[in-house]
């Protein structure tokens, strides 16, 4: 249930809007839009009555919501949500390109691979410090040194940085360095931690998990949105199926289905889904045509010698000419 | 098992060499490349021996074939195999459009359809006159009548035709009105079909299974080949998921795959695919900037009242706007 | 729709129903039950007004049908259809087992092995003559001689033959020799094959497809038997997955999902769906206990020099506490 | 590598051998075994040569172990890995069953039900009090105040416990109330709640993963023992297919595939692969008969109330004969 307040209805009536529905017993949360403020209804079961609502002071209208997620939903907000970090900005139409390597390894590396990034138009760089993996006996990840050579990465070059957090102990280091963090295809719906999410003070990069329908995708984001957190950005990685001949299918299509339920961004990361390096870049440009609010990239100055996913990872000369096709695709899609 | 001739070997020196080869027991089969010929070794089991073939003359080398497939190999053949079809060439770099109602209906229908798309630039036309459906109670095609009906439209606007071919008992009756026939996702292990098609004199689309295997498609257009048609364009439609949000998921990364191990050109269709409209305007981007050879898209010009498929069909004026940011698109990947 | 005749309505009676209902532009189509006799109407687009039918003589109600099939759904006909072949009936409550090898490879081996098999407890003898392979390459069947050895094994043994049926160019030639004819995994929409079986003496075997939904699996057999074949034994065996440690995964609950849905008898093929002898044991037990109207599974004599499917081919001595196994657990489940 | 000691070695030559490997820059883990020990080598990357070995006093041989997983693998332990909770045992050959509702609901629940279930002869209840939902606003559960419910349930009548812990926060909590802990579906790969289950004493159920390969599942578990916990419950529960006539599809080789690969115990949850109750009853008895190491089912005394996953629920009644033909099935398949 979506309560709609009338044009330029005041800060103060609104809040009165909301004790009177919670005095009935409802739980209320404001959610602002472009020209005018609604009040969503949440934990309702069953059906409720819009009767309720519409005698209280300032009420438009009532719209019954028929999505099960709320707050996440195109319903509750149709103005796209807009986040902007350092100089990108995602859901505002333009194309921000998160690139980096799969783990942070060493100063050099990331110094190294930052650089080039920088100069070929990415305006976020990427880097594991916490890796999830299969075995418990692969590589792990830098830990919090990792995490200081991100920060050195973001003073030296200015570029913002996204890493990922594995879970609810180490949130708060990894907020401490991050400027956007990342939930990985594992932990999706690893409800305590999105939980956690919500809370944060950094946007979030919410990874679909890897046989996720988007009911369940969009409800794991309500899961963050729903503690207070609007800032997610939803990032397709490719669905577990039958197929060999890449790691996992791509499934482009989410990105529009995504546009229509939700008014939350949405990019791509076509380097897990592929997992080997020329399908990434044919499917990187499939990304910027099919509409995405930008990708996520990986670029490793060595791939040869990645202590993970180097088979995935671009040359940082092929990235280049990849960001430049990516770009002019973009633009000619966004043509009107 | 390769043979491989010496550049130059006249022709009658290459059949000497294949009668060689066949003396010892073996199948040969010539395979023309660009610059020299090669003698693929068929239906051997388990390996043979290459000194076998060294001595014979002309004989420049002896790969072994590590693929089951052989026919439709890169390493039997290096050179992208090219279909001309009317002003269309399948495989040689370009981006030809197949465009057209899921299902003839009438003249009136056809022909409006066929004048729009070939205005807005597709270069062959598609229509079902034989329409599989999964249930016996709905619209199953024209039939003999349809297949006219697209004989007219090839009349009048010189767009060559596309359309399905069901059974062996009516393929020499759609043969004789196509310029393609098609081969249905559900009849691509269909053995006889194949081994039909393979004698045909037209080209063949063979669209991939709902569940295959890139190894299993090629297979089934080893069939074809094998019994002597090398005119073969494979199509992918979006494979069986778990996903809910699009009718099937469209496995853009094929692409990249087919053309990695086989010389036969890849289209894609993305209507079939996505089952929406929307969606399948951004797929055929993501298509174009795949690096596909070409796409097959559903087209009507009163899609509402279309006998089938009507969802997924885009309207005349709607495909002309796609045309045209496809082949922009598509100008920018096959950029050096 | 279905209307349903008074009890005992005579068989006169009941045809001028069916004329009364064509009459006013509709297809009737009688089917028989236990006790009453309905017509289904079949062919309508878009709901059809009860009370047409109502008036006529005979008729006690007229349901409406809300499955998009109809002949083969319960909604038609309540009791199970029981088909019986030699001593062996599917549908009744027993639990007949069809066993031999997948290919016909000499008149030693099927005797040998329909030997075994039948003091084992087997009422059938499978074995394929056609062969669908993957490969062009791979060994294709004996054809008509493999027809012909089959014979020789129901002439020694008494046992009913059980083989694959290709295409309709051999539909004839398959149908003199089986007492019943198989539908393979890829041939499940060959739809023109399927309107063939519909007008063949012979119960059909129908093999769910790889990626088969139920309501696909059951639109196939509604195309059998809208041409007037209702002899027809749905079989599981194994759908495509992520899973690589079986070759299908074999879904068992569809057996009930069947039962639920459709009056038609439903075996599993254990064999094909796990690929490897000792998974196939295990989910023989399971096809057992699921409830299942038979099994037909995979026995060889000599498992490793087998042309085809070795690995998944019991031993004869393993068939017989298998059969013993099984025997018991239906017997179990069976009990009120 | 697998370091074999002889048979009999006796315990501090046994640690002297440990030593002896550690000094050589390897981590060395014993492994207890029936009538031998074997030293487990972890961690090491590339191959070690086994000649550093055999040299140490007691040693036997020296196995190089061929798969990625270690501790779980039956490489390193031949003999099934037993587990004693209350009566019940998994992994001896028994067929110990959990019962009990999705959710702890309320005193008078918990206890209707385990009196049934426990009459009926199941040795273990179950219940959630942390539930993880797809939706925030479903229920998630009475927290603590389901733990002391189900304490009361032990109590009253001496049924060891089974519940979910969903968190690292809440694992203390949840163990001090639990005989067994469960590690959901959605936490497969949470890798910090397995490695924090790997300090705990108490034995852990690990759901498989919705999409998880065998090997990642039993990569889960390594993560687990790699901390020292041995005692670990493996528990198929369906996986997410294109399937739609259940909610999950039941992959019952994987029992066959578990045992072959790993000594640790197998179950099955027939009743969230099923989602509906006579599907859940047949799947049970599969369960069975396929030779899975015990069940968990869901009953509950008022389905049509339950506060989740009601329709999957067994009424008590039916729970009885569920229970008497499961017992029955599971003696004939464990007969020599």
């Amino acid at each position: 249930m979506l309560v709609v307040m009338k044009k330029g209805t005041p800060e103060k009536k609104i809040q009165a809007a909301v004790n009177a529905i919670e005095k009935k017993g409802y739980t209320a949360r404001p959610i602002p839009g472009g020209d005018r403020v609604s009040i969503g209804i949440l934990y309702n079961t069953g059906s409720v009555d819009a009767a309720h609502f519409l005698g209280i002071d300032g009420v438009k209208e009532v719209i019954p919501v028929t999505k099960p997620y709320k707050l996440v939903s195109r319903e509750f907000q149709q103005e796209n949500t807009q986040i902007k970090v350092g100089d990108a900005v995602f859901g505002n139409g333009s194309f921000p390109v998160i690139a980096g390597p799969c783990a942070v390894e060493s100063e050099n590396q990331v110094l190294s691979i930052a650089t080039s990034v920088k100069k070929a138009g990415a305006t976020l760089f990427r880097g594991g410090a916490f890796k999830p993996r299969t075995s418990p006996y692969s590589f792990q990840g830098l830990g919090e040194n990792g995490l200081k050579l991100l920060a050195t990465v973001r003073e030296e070059t200015g570029l913002p940085i996204v890493t990922e957090v594995m879970d609810v102990e180490t949130f708060d280091l990894v907020e401490k360095y991050a400027d956007i963090v990342q939930i990985g295809t594992r932990n999706m719906q690893n409800f305590s931690l999105l939980k956690r999410a919500g809370k944060s003070v950094r946007p979030v990069i919410l990874k679909r998990g890897m046989s996720a329908l988007l009911q369940e995708w969009l409800m794991a984001a309500e899961y963050i949105m729903e503690e207070g957190n609007n800032n997610i950005i939803l990032c397709e990685r490719g669905v577990r199926t039958f197929v060999k001949h890449s790691r996992n299918t791509l499934d482009l299509s989410v990105v529009s289905a995504v546009k229509k339920e939700s008014h939350l961004p949405v990019i791509v990361d076509p380097s897990h889904a592929a997992g080997v390096r020329d399908q990434v870049i044919c499917l990187a440009y499939a990304s910027a045509a099919m509409g995405a609010d930008g990708v996520m990239i990986e670029v490793h100055n060595n791939p040869e010698e990645a202590l993970s996913d180097g088979a995935q990872s671009l040359y940082p000369e092929q990235f280049f000419s990849v960001m430049e096709k990516m770009t002019a695709i973009h633009d000619i899609v966004r043509k009107p």
